[in-house]
C-alpha cells in the first residue's frame, strides 16, 4: 500500500526559505518516503522571480520568451515552447497564478538540483533517506486537463527500467520504462488541490528498489533525435 | 490522505469472466472508494481479443492498422495513430504482453461503457457507490518512459473545472482545468507494478466533489481544432 500524505501548514514562502526546514518542522517523515514540491514554493525560495506588469500581457508574454530556448507553436495567448531544461510546456513555465500580482514564477534553473538541495537538507535535518521529486503542472498534446509530473528528482528514480523482466505470463515485456517520477507527482497533486495552498506531500510506501540516485533531465527529457514532434 | 490498495489474487481474466464480481469477492470497499481496473483485464473479459501470428511482425502490425482511424506518425515498429474513441497512442493501444502467446489484446470498444458495467457490478454486488477508471499505459510526445491514464470511467470525474476558484492569494487561478482521472491512474500504476500482475487498485479517499457522472471520451479526448500537433 501507498498513502499520499499532504502536508498542511506550510504557509507563504518567500526568497532565501530553507524548504527543507519547514517541511521536516511540519511532517513526521519515515525512511523511504518521497516528499513530493511544487515548483511554485522552490522557485520562490530560490528566488526565481520577476516583477511583470500586471496590466500589461505583453510583459509577460517577454518573459515567456526569455525562458525559451525555442518556440513550438502559438495559439492566441498560449506559447508552447522549449524550456533550458528540454522540458516542452505551456508559457516556458512561467507562472503568475499563487504569486504576488506584479510578480511571474520562473521555472528554478536546474530542477535536479533543486531537489538534491531539500533531499540533502532533510538528511541533515531528519537523518532519514528520502526521495524528493520537484512537480510542476503541464499540459498534453492530445488530452485535455493538466496533469502533475516531475521536473526534478533526488533519491528515486525518474524512469524505472522493466527491460528484461516478464510478465505474469512469462513473455518478455514490450512496454519496459515506466516515468515512476511523473506517476508520483501525478499521485501527489490528488491531495493538494490547486486552490487549497497545500505545495507539498508526501508519498510513502514506494518500491524500495526505485529509491536510487536519479535525474529527471537525464532520464525523463526526450532527445529530440528520439522526438516524432518537434 | 489517499490510500493507494493494490489487490491481489485476480488471476488469469478469460472472456465472459464478470470483473465486478472477481473485484468485490478480492477486496473490501467503502463508499467513494475509487476502483481502478487496467485494460488489459477489461479487454480479456470482454473477449476483445484477436489472433495473431506470434512469428510475423507483420500480423500484428496489420491489426494496430485496423485499430486505427489514423497513422499520425511512424518509426520503425512504432505507430502512433489514432483510435476509433479519439486517444493518441502507440500501437493503437494494441498489446502483446501479458496476452497468451498468439492473442493480442485490443482497446474496448467503449472504455467509458466497460467503466459504467464495472461500476455498476459493484453497486450491485456490494450497495455501494464507487467510482471506476479503467486505465491504459501511454507514452508521451516530449517525455520518456510511459505512465497510465484514464481511458474510461464511470462515477468520478474525468477532468476537475477550477475556473473561478481562487488561489490562496485571491488571484483567479490561469490553470483551471485538472485530470484527475489521470492522475488516479498514475497513482494507482504505483502500487501495480507492470511485472507483478495487479491489475486492479484501490484508490481511497478522494475529494468527495469529484464523485458524479463522467466520461473519459467527453472530457479528456481533445477536439482536433484544439489541437496544435495533429
Amino acid at each position: 500500500m501507498i498513502s499520499l500524505i499532504p502536508v498542511e501548514g506550510i504557509g507563504e514562502i518567500r526568497p532565501g526559505d530553507e524548504l527543507a526546514a519547514i517541511i521536516a518542522e511540519r511532517v513526521e517523515l519515515a525512511a523511504g518516503d518521497v516528499v513530493v514540491v511544487t515548483q511554485k514554493v522552490v522557485s520562490k525560495a530560490e528566488g526565481r522571480l520577476v516583477a511583470v506588469d500586471a496590466d500589461d500581457p505583453r510583459g509577460h508574454r517577454q518573459v515567456v520568451l526569455d525562458e525559451s530556448v525555442r518556440v513550438l507553436r502559438r495559439r492566441g495567448d498560449l506559447v508552447l515552447s522549449e524550456t533550458r531544461h528540454g522540458f516542452i510546456c505551456a508559457n516556458a513555465g512561467v507562472d503568475l497564478s499563487n504569486v504576488e500580482r506584479g510578480w511571474a514564477a520562473l521555472l528554478p534553473l536546474d530542477s535536479d538540483r533543486s531537489a538534491r538541495r531539500i533531499r540533502d537538507g532533510l538528511r541533515a535535518r531528519t537523518g532519514l533517506s528520502v526521495g524528493v521529486v520537484v512537480s510542476d503542472t503541464f499540459g498534453r498534446t492530445w488530452r485535455r486537463g493538466v496533469t502533475d509530473v516531475a521536473i526534478g528528482c533526488a533519491g528515486v528514480a525518474a524512469v524505472v527500467d522493466l527491460r528484461g523482466t516478464s510478465d505474469a505470463l512469462g513473455r518478455e515485456l514490450a512496454v519496459t520504462e515506466v516515468c515512476v517520477a511523473d506517476e508520483i507527482a501525478a499521485a501527489a497533486e490528488l491531495v493538494m488541490g490547486k486552490a487549497r495552498a497545500v505545495p507539498v506531500a508526501v508519498v510513502r510506501g514506494v518500491d524500495e528498489s526505485w529509491l536510487r540516485e536519479a535525474s529527471v533531465h537525464d532520464e525523463v527529457v526526450r532527445h529530440p533525435s528520439e522526438d516524432l514532434f518537434r
